[in-house]
């Protein structure tokens, strides 16, 4: 339904059909406009924001364009447009667009916004970006605990320009700082007169404003609010993080980690941007891969004679290797995902090791049958190779099911982020030891 | 600070200590107290159980149990104590209790509870568990098109029982089909004579209850919704999906997401469940494995002839269908994480595929110096030894990284969840792929 929208969108810009553009875009979701544009040549860009009228709507066009796209959307832009469109954004939004302008228009931009914008703006851009400061909206309804609910409802109608959603009711005392908390639906079930310190929650869940947007996401969720309230040292308040930018935070971490286990960086670089540095971004972990592999080849070099006695041993180095690896990375991202789960945080590190262990033996004593079995048959006139080679593997798999679950739950204790380790990095050690496991335990039962 | 919270709380409980726990529990939030019982003997969580009062609160600590701890903890619970926190819980987390309950008592608790809970808990029970429906609370507050901001604040007052959270308010025509919606403070902030028809908005974005629960968090936070209405084929609104649901999902489907990858299934059995289910989750995968491995064991008996005239190639195997591995996961992995975001929607697969073989080119040719100059050096009496070496890594590299973009795009467009293509089964397709090439090369450079 959403992807035809933004077809027809597209269709009609392409086309050039401005009366039909225009209806179909008074019926479309900025969200939808912005994705629309995303698909459209640069000529096809500015006509379609031709269309569109200098609104709150047109406004979150804007934000929710890619930062491609923007960039080439504001240098077409008028740049008095482009400042009206910026004063009809709620600050945070604001902070992100002007942060994501290109170098030269910034400060162009910031000195020609409202001032009271900008100061808000200033102080969100204050903060580093992946903090609670750096994603709150620096403005919240909140009130004085002397005040009733009759009160705080005039209040509401007053502030209303300013107030887009409105999740909580905040309560301070005298000296401003966050005492309390209430709903807008207490503030209608309530007597008119009740006073605020009455109803409200005294125990307000709040975060600072360096605190990572991480632990603000696991708050909000772990309490299930719609915003949480960041708040200085003296508990003064400073804007409130809203759910949207929490699930929006939640989505990001959650690919964040689904890169570092494959070693691609955490923010690998867009799918425009340079290849160079996307690169670079991959390179460290595949250094280790070439240096573990060295490693290796000098492994097989200590058991040059008897490979050479048996050569059939050879064909079987990648599958011996290929399964640990394999093995030892499921292992590794069960352990991350029980982590991220908060799971098994009361069990031992010895009986966490131990339960992968015995899955190991499960799987290694299935595959060491079935790869034991096949060379069997092959070589049926030498049966000690199907031998050696189904007890390798099965030492292997036992081996790197352990080790895969050993070093992200020990990285986890180290308060490292154990993302990190279901990457190329534990794939490689898991290989070096594999290779070792393999020569050892062949030749030792070949005799070679 | 939280952990803090949990600690006492089962320290306590540990020590026996009733009327500090008492006090603890009393400023404790539920999800807390939960956390704590996860950590605590049978005897030491019923004692905790105890000290709870009846109350919707203590109903909020059963529901955010783990599957394990709830079991045990209704075994310990009085049946009617019981039966009288699930009533008083919200429709959806009742369902969600009972479903994860023994079966041998589920029937009985469905037959014991309150006579309209049943009807509603059904309801969702009847739901796929990971559909809108399975996940929607049947309720929410709902007005016809011709009441007054007036008459909806009265129905607040009136119905505020059975409403928990209100994020929007329902506006339904004489047929009772959703035609409108509007929020709490629209009803504040107009007149109160104003009627609902004036005021609503006419584009109600809504789900059907099959709909799956990805794409209705899809849907929630492409639009920054609070709350999804869930409507029949005749647009009869059947009950909302909540913004803290839609947290859960996201979280849920992302983990998810990173199973898939590593071939360990999309729900992992819990830590504590059986080994063997464990093993059979993560054999299927294996197995591609195993299969490729035998087939490349093969390919390196069909090269058998020229390994032993040059037995140092056989060292450089491991590290050339490594790197091809991790390189291909790589680009396997962007290519998920860009789908995820919904990124390069508009490029064709051929551009994608071009730009990561350029960054494949960049990332071969630097480690075939690097692979190809140490073995230079190694073998400084035969160079072209490092020449085959270096270019049969460039090749694979390039070739890798090609596959690793292609397989889970083209899975994508064929409507195959992609996470799956970053797994075992991508990495044994290169491993092949580069084993292929390694022997090529070489012997066609080496003159084998």
């Amino acid at each position: 339904m959403t992807e035809a929208r933004v077809e027809i969108l597209r269709r009609l810009a392409r086309r050039g059909a401005t009366p039909q553009l225009q209806r179909a875009l008074k019926k479309s979701r900025p969200v939808d406009i912005a994705a629309a544009v995303g698909h459209l040549a640069p000529a096809e860009q500015r006509l379609l924001f031709q269309q569109l009228p200098t609104s709150s709507e047109t406004s979150e066009v804007l934000f929710r364009l890619s930062d491609d796209d923007l960039r080439s959307i504001v240098r077409a832009l008028p740049f008095e447009r482009l400042v009206l469109l910026l004063d009809l954004m709620e600050a945070d939004d604001e902070a992100d667009v002007i942060d994501r302008l290109p170098e030269d228009m910034r400060e162009k931009v910031l000195a020609a916004i409202q001032s009271e914008d900008k100061r808000l703006v200033e102080e969100i851009l204050a903060w580093p970006e992946d903090s609670a400061g750096g994603i709150m909206q620096p403005i919240a309804f909140r009130l004085n605990e002397s005040h009733t609910c009759r009160d705080a409802i005039a209040a509401l109608h007053e502030q209303q320009e300013h107030l887009e959603n409105i999740f909580y009711v905040y309560v301070e005392n005298e000296a401003e700082q966050l005492v309390g908390v209430t709903s807008l639906r207490a503030l209608l079930t309530h007597p008119p007169s009740t006073v605020l310190r009455d109803i409200m929650t005294l125990d307000v869940i709040s975060v600072s404003p360096l605190d990572d947007q991480e632990d603000v996401a696991r708050v909000a969720s772990r309490y299930d609010l719609l915003a949480v309230p960041v708040v200085d040292e003296n508990r003064h308040l400073l804007g409130i993080v809203t759910i949207d930018d929490v699930v929006d935070v939640i989505k990001e971490e959650a690919l964040e980690d689904m890169m570092l286990m494959a070693g691609v960086g955490d923010a690998p670089a867009a799918s425009s941007g340079s290849v160079f540095i996307a690169a670079r971004q991959r390179i460290l972990w595949l250094g280790v891969t070439l240096i573990g592999g060295i490693g290796i080849s000098e492994v097989v070099g200590l058991f040059h004679g008897a490979l050479e006695k048996q050569a059939v041993l050879t064909g079987f180095i990648p599958v011996m290797l290929g399964t640990g690896g394999n093995v030892g990375t499921q292992a590794a991202t069960v352990a991350v995902r029980n982590l991220a789960l908060g799971q098994d945080a009361d069990l031992s590190l010895a009986t966490m090791v131990f339960r992968e262990a015995r899955i190991g033996m499960l799987l290694g004593a299935a595959f060491a049958v079935t790869l034991g079995g096949y060379t069997l048959l092959r070589w049926s006139d030498q049966p000690l190779i199907g031998l050696s080679i189904g007890s390798a593997l099965f030492m292997i798999v036992v081996v790197a099911a352990g080790v895969g679950t050993l070093v992200p739950l020990s990285l986890h204790r180290l308060g490292v982020d154990p993302a990190v380790a279901t990457g190329p990095f534990v794939t490689s050690t898991i290989d070096f030891i594999a290779a070792m496991v393999y020569f050892t335990m062949t030749t030792l039962i070949l005799g070679l």
